[in-house]
């Protein structure tokens, strides 16, 4: 039994540890504390066990689901980018490169390689997978902002426009889940003004 | 397009984002905060993706996987009951039959019914699925206990004797995971005092 192998292995599962420490501007459905990354790739990865019979397109739900989990591992040492914030958007790539190299370069390289490639589609958003799981990764913050009055909107007063900017591929890995996702989650933030129809 | 299914689902989805306030006994590695479920059943699929080769048997992973996404779904009604809480185990059953009935009667019955026909495979520990879940829902806990020194171990007076129990059935789904933990997360916090040897 090659002990190396697992102790990598396990070096890179304590290391994710991390991510359960890392905030997001999301709040969960108490409407008062705010969800980390961990919490967020376990809901977005119970969405897709749910969801997938709405994909456009058919999708390998393990790989779909493998990417769903480790998605923002690099925000370990990159940290957390808010949807709005356009200035950390210019640096936010070379952080997660670097990330990646140094958080995929733990594990045996066999698995390391695979995790990473995985991440890189998921970014580049091509593959039928990656359009969905790009999906979930939106449509979840959409539901809990909902969910707790629209308050990260409001508080940030963020203006439709920007909100359907950020949304505007979302409809390309599920086009009922967006439809949902607008009538049922945006739609009703905008005429109570809690998004900014400007 | 069917929207009371979908509805459903979403219904589901939100109940579920409650777990992410179900704490357990277990310290994340910061050593300070406490784990919670959604947290848990997140690193759980995180290393059920890296660390399925060492199974005993053959499995099925995203089956695995799902199983492990929702293994504590029925605490969200039936709260978290510490591994060495014998009062609490007396009770545990019935309150988590319960919780099963009501939440995933949510879902549509087709989905409430799978879903929920995992949980029992799960609670069952005898398909090689289930095996591989039970033993990474042992070691995790196991493996950030030793990353913390112990802590929880030692402010519980936990004994080596109460450790083995609650890990007879660990080597059953993998003996490579089951020897390394043992070895690496349990012996040296019981050479150190933190596991009682009595």
């Amino acid at each position: 039994m090659d002990n190396s192998r697992l102790s990598r292995q396990f070096e890179f599962i304590l290391e994710a540890d991390r991510e359960k420490s890392i905030l997001r501007r999301t709040l969960k459905s108490d409407g008062e504390t705010r969800e980390n990354d961990a919490e967020h790739a376990w809901h977005m990865a119970l969405m897709c066990i749910l969801l997938s019979e709405y994909s456009n397109e058919e999708i390998d739900v393990l790989r779909t689901i493998s990417m769903v989990l480790i998605h923002d591992i690099v925000e370990i040492d990159a940290g957390d980018t808010y949807a709005y914030d356009a200035q950390g958007a210019l640096t936010q790539r070379d952080r997660e490169e670097k990330a990646a190299a140094r958080l995929y370069g733990i594990l045996p390289p066999d698995q390391g390689e695979k995790l990473r490639a995985l991440w890189e589609e998921f970014e580049e958003g091509k593959t039928p997978e990656a359009k969905f799981a790009r999906t979930l990764d939106r449509v979840q913050p959409l539901m809990l902002n909902s969910a707790t009055g629209g308050k990260t909107w409001a508080q940030n007063g963020i203006k439709l426009s920007q909100v359907l900017n950020r949304n505007k591929s979302t409809a390309d890995g599920s086009a009922v889940l967006w439809d949902y996702s607008y009538n049922n989650f945006i739609k009703p933030n905008v005429e109570k003004g809690r998004i900014i129809d400007e």
